[in-house]
């Protein structure tokens, strides 16, 4: 009975603080510069949140769906998962004398990334066989993580989870602060994405979806395991995003964000939804803090998105004009 | 400031009255017998939330995976699902002239079930494809929901989503407020579940991890819509349970419950993970309140789960005698 008391009195001063917590909280988006992009953001949380509004939407339709690469963090000069591949390929090159000579090894062990990006969808197969196949994975994971401790950004020689992108952080953090269950929804691989996503971002494991290989099931001397095969299963890019929301989540976003045409069917579907619905295209205007591209880009090309935005009742964010910081380093 | 005050007093009383509730919480799993099964499940419970416990797991892994038919609700006298795909072939019959003589559907019509099970995977793939597919995503579950209203259990009488195990739901529940996230990982089909899963159990559409059909997204008279093919994406039983907890949840499970040896594999895999870890068999022993069934049963056979539970450590509940109550409605 002295137990229960005494819990009770440390539940009520826990609430006490929170309330304090509350009463001092600020500005949500601080690293956000106050303008019409900002004021939409937060006119349509506030306005699906509110009780009683002719837009209410109940907690548990509160579904927001984020792009990693190029919205969530950089993606230039390549995907960063590229530069995983290749420091894998360097890394294993010693137990494949042949590599030194078979394409497209031998120019990722040459650094000649014409060369790979050459080498087309065939031998961008043959290096994710390569990289993230035939093995456990927990050990892929284990691989990634120790990856991401000591791989560095080639321009700012930063790691690369400390390329995202503040502003984001803040609005994941309020969209969830408001009830919503953020997801992302990348053409990036799903385990790659899951062994970082959680310390990164806030979002579980089970909140990402993304290109994914298929996999097994079997039990290796004694021990049952899940092995990764070198086939894939779903390309969450362009129209596999709406079909990955649908097996994955079960629901029509109605919050969206994206940055690319790969994002383009997403937006379109979730916005499509009857009632309140938000999209957002993450415009990279901003060559000296982070990089300036769209249409003729070759990595996160952004050209239909561009154009129809308007017409879609898209919001563009201006990362040049709408973001007070780009990345977390940068905060004042 | 006026406004801000009122809020944090309401806030205030707010945490004042969980307090009350926390305070006045009884036992959280009345519907299950005092003994071995209920404390070695309260016991997990307690040892993995224990802050400073050597079995401490923290909240971000406690992952907890369900199966349904059979261990959520009923699975007899067959799967729930096939008395639905049985009333829309009924209900479509009359489109469908050549049904009359085509089996498996000639069967179907004529109630003959023996027939319709002979018809085997490939009468079935095709009963699939007539009931579940070649529809739009939101047409399949408004099918799905209108069908619930009215459909009937042919040996209760009661609407299939009564026919639900009440020791189950207050397992989730408790479960849930002790930090747990909890999932289904059922053989059923995924769409068809997440129609009713949230309402039922409590576990929103992105915690439902089935069997699934592979779908397409297509902009149809200028509205995007999510097609359901038919043909199979995963078949979630037996050695796809794990595959399938790996592609959608991404973290291996604490905590599982089956019924069956298709649960095996899933059990397997969870138990044989480090740390602390509960799996649970449920035996349907209880020939008078539900069926008695085990290693003879055309559904949910339970054999090598039997014989193996022992030197798994799997726990394995005797629905006879480990529950007070099996249905909501049989409550007292």
């Amino acid at each position: 009975m002295q137990f229960a008391m005494t819990q009770r009195l440390l539940l009520l001063l826990f609430c006490v603080s929170v309330v304090a917590t509350t009463a001092a909280a600020a500005d949500p988006l601080p690293s956000w510069n106050d303008g019409p992009t900002k004021e939409a953001i937060v006119g349509f949380v506030e306005k699906v949140t509110k009780n009683g509004s002719p837009d209410f939407v109940p907690e548990s339709q509160r579904i927001a769906t984020f792009d990693n690469d190029g919205t969530l963090w950089a993606e230039q000069p390549v995907y960063f998962q590229l530069f995983y591949a290749i420091d894998q390929v360097k890394k294993k090159a010693s137990d494949h004398p042949e590599w030194k000579t078979e394409e497209p090894f031998a120019s990722v062990l040459k650094g000649d990334m014409k060369g790979v990006i050459d080498s087309g969808k065939e031998g961008l197969m043959k290096i994710l066989a390569a990289t993230h196949a035939n093995m456990t994975a927990e050990e892929f994971r284990s691989n990634v993580s120790e990856w991401l401790k000591t791989a560095r950004h080639p321009k700012t020689n930063r790691p690369f989870n400390e390329m995202i992108y503040q502003p984001q952080l803040e609005l994941l953090e309020y969209l969830r602060a408001n009830g919503f269950k953020t997801f992302i929804v990348s053409g990036g691989g799903v385990d790659f994405m899951r062994v970082f996503a959680e310390e990164t971002y806030g979002i579980p494991p089970d909140q990402v979806v993304g290109t994914s290989l298929k996999a097994k099931y079997e039990v290796r001397d004694g021990k049952p395991v899940i092995i990764k095969l070198p086939e894939i299963n779903l390309v969450d890019d362009k129209e596999g995003k709406p079909v990955g929301i649908h097996q994955y989540i079960g629901q029509r976003p109605i919050f969206v964000a994206g940055n690319s045409d790969g994002d383009y069917q997403m937006l379109e579907w979730a916005t499509a939804g009857k009632g309140p619905r938000f999209g957002i295209i993450l415009h990279h205007t901003d060559g000296k803090r982070e990089w300036a591209y769209d249409r003729d880009s070759h990595i996160g090309q952004l050209n239909k998105g561009l154009d129809d935005a308007g017409k879609k009742g898209w919001t563009v964010i201006d990362m040049q004009k709408d973001w007070k910081v780009v990345f977390p380093v940068d905060k004042p």
